[in-house]
């Protein structure tokens, strides 16, 4: 059950298919040269293989635990975030100014990728605070800044998110919570949040907890909002910590999955209430938590493609060693289950799904860090816009992707796969956590329908469907060269995905005002839809590079002919499913809509 | 988390579907009338719900545990189990000489449902205990019979299957588990067994295992493994128990679901060999396991429906009670969730593919028993071929279906969903074992490419495919009907669905012996295609049979409308899954057999 980076693909990605070069010529990104960001990879993959991995299945056996208010971590956590913290790597893509190495997006992903793929209970607590981070850099003021960015991005603290309330779950709308002004600059809240990731834990001495709330006179709904630092210790004008805060863990969930990582339910203000402080201005609390929210959506969408990639290695691992049944082609005695087609069907599939996810989700990461630093205006607010238009599909798209490879991670298993003692279990149990938090894949998927298809008439969309196009012209040409059956098949299916999307944009454009729940009743599949295109795209695109290095006689000529392979695999079996998604839109929603309640 | 039986739409797939009525008009079924089926039904509903469902969750937090050799079951499934026995449900499809009730299995199908729906770790006890039966049945001599087919048949005693060992797991052909003949009829046994459901538990006095086995000098492969009987107790002359045998339960597992089950490692013969008796004829045992596999296959493909169906439920009971954001068409305040559009379609899709996957296999059911009770040769034969054909789609298809809406359970739950004490969590760990047990979906894959569809040269899959097609004619016939766009819809994925599956038949009779990896690389993607299909062909049968009840005035109007939207929504979101598979399936191979086992 051990973990190995991906660091060819990763690296391979992030050259050929995301443009690292472009990025790294970009001022603010100049440290971030193809052999840096090698040499921060294989430096993270030594750590998290050597450090994190191992704690993954002991911290599922034996989970954080509560009592009397205080959490215990799985046994090695405190001392991995200790090395993790002190060795930098929380403050990979965070301003050098307070104490980060301002690496771009597109260096921190895979980075990313590796701690979830490694533990993703224990990768929680890093994402996490790399949310409270971005909310403060982005709304805070000075003196926040200067108090909390610093223990935060050194890892001396860690940050969490305090949204849902029991009756405030995906509607934030009806968050309760008080926040009640001192006269003082501060604020006393008042409330119950549930579902706090790492709201509670002994790994460091202070606990950052932005809090969302309402102010006595803030209007109704989400306009009426605000955003509050709510530190578990009070700290002093020096920095050391002050008196505990009247904020407290009453219990955490017993849950399918991520069990090493404590779900708190934490009380505000029991007793006299907890002392925060507003962050920007009032009732602009919601904006600024998507701020956060937008980079959390995407590290999700990080951690599905690093589950992804770890149930690959042990799926792969163990299908390679278990030996039953012989070739069907004809063997003398039983040979190892790599060799059945339907085993090798279930290793491809899992395979392919998580290189577009990869692919796809590190391009939206280049897009990002142009979107940040890039000199242009006009070039920083198209980049916005696409990467926009990405983070839905990467955080719904690589979720369920992720599912449905842990699902295949325990199948090739056969029965061992439904023993606990083997793993593979846990991945699948650990997966189904990634499609419901930080937003639904339905709340993703409301996104890219209202947010980002309807607002800009499908500006975006049929930028990105021109450029899937243009991939598949480029295809087309190599039809004739080494291996051109694959470039013709990869083609046709991307060409019909793109038609396909196209469709549905129309579909969407053309109906949401007359008819916006019968657009709605599509929104998942317009999501997957898009996934599957813009990962197909992503394939396409590597299996040209792959072409190319090929036809150079570069480097590792087994790698790139796997690029091509795996490519057609995609364009085969998940592009195909292109055409079922758009009928499932275009023609499908009468069925999802036309049952009374009570007929259910 | 309380069940209820959907005896309304039961009773619809068994007299609208699955021909009841010829059932009960059949020699030997002519206790299973409409009216006698609809009370056992009823009856059947109330004990699994009242008794049996209310231990499903208690069950799972505190699992059956093993100590010295000993299994306690979970608390309660003692009691019920002797309830369940002396109320005869054990008995129901099992001949009346030895204590049943020998109702068809059209009858007894839908009562298997509800008990596996209700609690799927208890089914499993009753599940084996059929299997032994069916083996005893075949093959058992009259002394075997006379021993040991009344305890089960009545409950007394219970039943297991011991095939899988560490090394041979799918491969039986890798059985080692020795038989030694001690010269007075009987054998001593000795090996290792993995994997035996129920194998160790406190609820009967006796249980019964079925044991594979090689003799002495047994040809090597599937062709020298012979079938015993080896009981937990000696049985005496009298039917009393003697001494304990020498096969005894070393470890249970620690399982991602089903947990209140226990899965036995038995060990036989560590203590001079347990002795055992056996059935039938050396060397004929796998034949007799396969009669046993045919019922239980079947049976599995039975739980998956049951726990769709639960599941269903309960994400039905959430989505009307779970008060969440406003309707997307405009209301005064939040409305509950099943107003929103995509927990609208999640909870069609659970409930179309639950429908589905039943009329499926009750209309297999109706064929098995035409298949045995026919008076004409012919008719038996060509039912037989049928519902043979039928078994692996039923077993592969509605379990791999199982996991889609136990998935989608959850979803729909959101968080709550990944809190253990919700319930929906526990029916997703519970439904990965039901692609994997009684053979993998790869396995039940092979049969149907193997012995169901290359044997006869697709004779049958064409029949059915006719079939398929002259309801798409039928539906064609409605176009102009009410609710005509919904039958003209139906009609237009069938005929596209039957086009699908046909090629793919002919496409794997044109190419098994030229290219066997090719055609078996499609092999799970050929069971879904015709599932969907099969399940899609019944749905439309339904489709017309509801509305021909509509046209009559008669009975439940709501019902057959909310069955006729149901149909639609299958057609427009399952059945347009069918083109994509026949690509993965005829232009697919390529991409799952290029790679070179080293480049994974």
């Amino acid at each position: 059950m051990s973990y190995n980076a991906p660091l060819k693909d990763m690296l391979f990605v992030m050259n050929e298919l995301a443009n690292l070069q472009a990025v790294s010529a970009l001022p603010g990104c100049e440290d971030a040269t193809a052999e840096t960001a090698e040499a921060v990879l294989e430096e993270n993959a030594k750590f998290v293989s050597g450090v994190i991995a191992p704690l993954n299945h002991p911290g599922d056996k034996e989970p954080s635990f509560w009592h009397d208010g205080q959490v215990t971590t799985s046994k090695g956590f405190k001392e991995a975030f200790r090395q993790f913290a002190e060795a930098g790597w929380q403050g990979l893509q965070h301003p050098q100014e307070f104490g980060g190495q301002g690496l771009p997006k597109l260096v921190g992903t895979p980075c990313v990728e590796m701690l979830q793929g490694a533990n993703m209970s224990y990768g929680l607590v890093a994402l996490l605070s790399d949310g409270a981070i971005e909310a403060l850099l982005t709304a805070g003021s000075d003196e926040q800044k200067a108090t909390y960015l610093e223990p935060l991005v050194t890892g001396k603290w860690t940050g969490t998110m305090n949204l849902t309330e029991p009756q405030a779950g995906s509607d934030l709308a009806a968050v309760r919570t008080r926040a009640v002004p001192q006269g003082d600059g501060t604020y006393k809240i008042f409330g119950t949040k549930i579902f706090i990731t790492w709201g509670e834990h002994d790994m460091t001495e202070n606990i950052v907890h932005l809090v969302l709330a309402r102010t006595p006179d803030a209007p109704a709904g989400v306009k009426g909002i605000s955003l509050f630092i709510v530190p578990k210790f009070l700290v002093n004008a020096d920095g050391s910590l002050g008196e505990r805060n009247d904020a407290h863990c009453v219990s955490i969930e017993h849950k399918l999955g991520i069990k090493a990582s404590p779900t708190a339910v934490l009380q505000f203000g029991d007793n006299g209430g907890a002392i925060g402080t507003l962050v920007g201005e009032e009732n602009r609390g919601l904006e600024y938590m998507f701020i956060m929210m937008n980079a959390a959506r995407f590290g999700v969408g990080i951690q599905g493609i690093g589950l992804a990639e770890r149930a690959y290695q042990q799926a792969v691992a163990f299908a390679k060693d278990r030996v039953q049944s012989r070739d069907l082609a004809g063997s003398a005695g039983p040979v190892s289950i790599i060799h059945h087609p339907d085993v090798r069907r279930m290793l491809m599939s899992m395979r392919a799904q998580t290189e577009a996810a990869r692919a796809l989700a590190y391009v939206g990461a280049g897009f990002s860090d142009i979107a940040h630093y890039h000199p242009d205006a006009d070039e920083r607010a198209a980049h916005m816009a696409i990467y926009e238009y990405l983070v839905p599909v990467i955080k719904g798209w690589s979720t369920e992707m992720s599912e449905n490879v842990t699902r295949d991670g325990v199948q090739v298993h056969g029965g061992m796969g439904f023993i606990e003692e083997t793993g593979a279990a846990q991945h699948y149990r650990d997966a189904k956590i990634l499609p419901i938090y930080e937003g639904t894949t339905a709340i993703q998927a409301n996104d890219l329908v209202g947010r980002k298809t309807v607002r800009d008439g499908g500006k975006v969309a049929q930028h990105l469907i021109a450029q899937v196009r243009a991939t598949a012209t480029q295809l087309g040409e190599l039809a004739g060269a080494e291996h051109g059956e694959h470039f013709a098949a990869i083609r046709a299916q991307l060409e019909q995905g793109a038609s396909d999307l196209e469709a549905v944009v129309a579909f969407v454009l053309a109906n949401v005002k007359s008819d916006v729940k019968a657009v709605f009743a599509g929104s998942v599949p317009y999501l997957k839809l898009a996934g599957i295109v813009l990962g197909g795209w992503q394939m396409g695109r590597a299996a040209i590079a792959a072409q190319k290095k090929l036809a150079e006689g570069a480097g590792d000529a087994s790698f790139y002919q796997a690029k091509i392979v795996t490519a057609r695999f995609f364009a085969d079996h998940i592009l195909t499913q292109s055409a079922g998604l758009k009928s499932a839109i275009v023609d499908g929603h009468a069925g999802v809509l036309a049952l009374a309640e009570d007929q259910f």
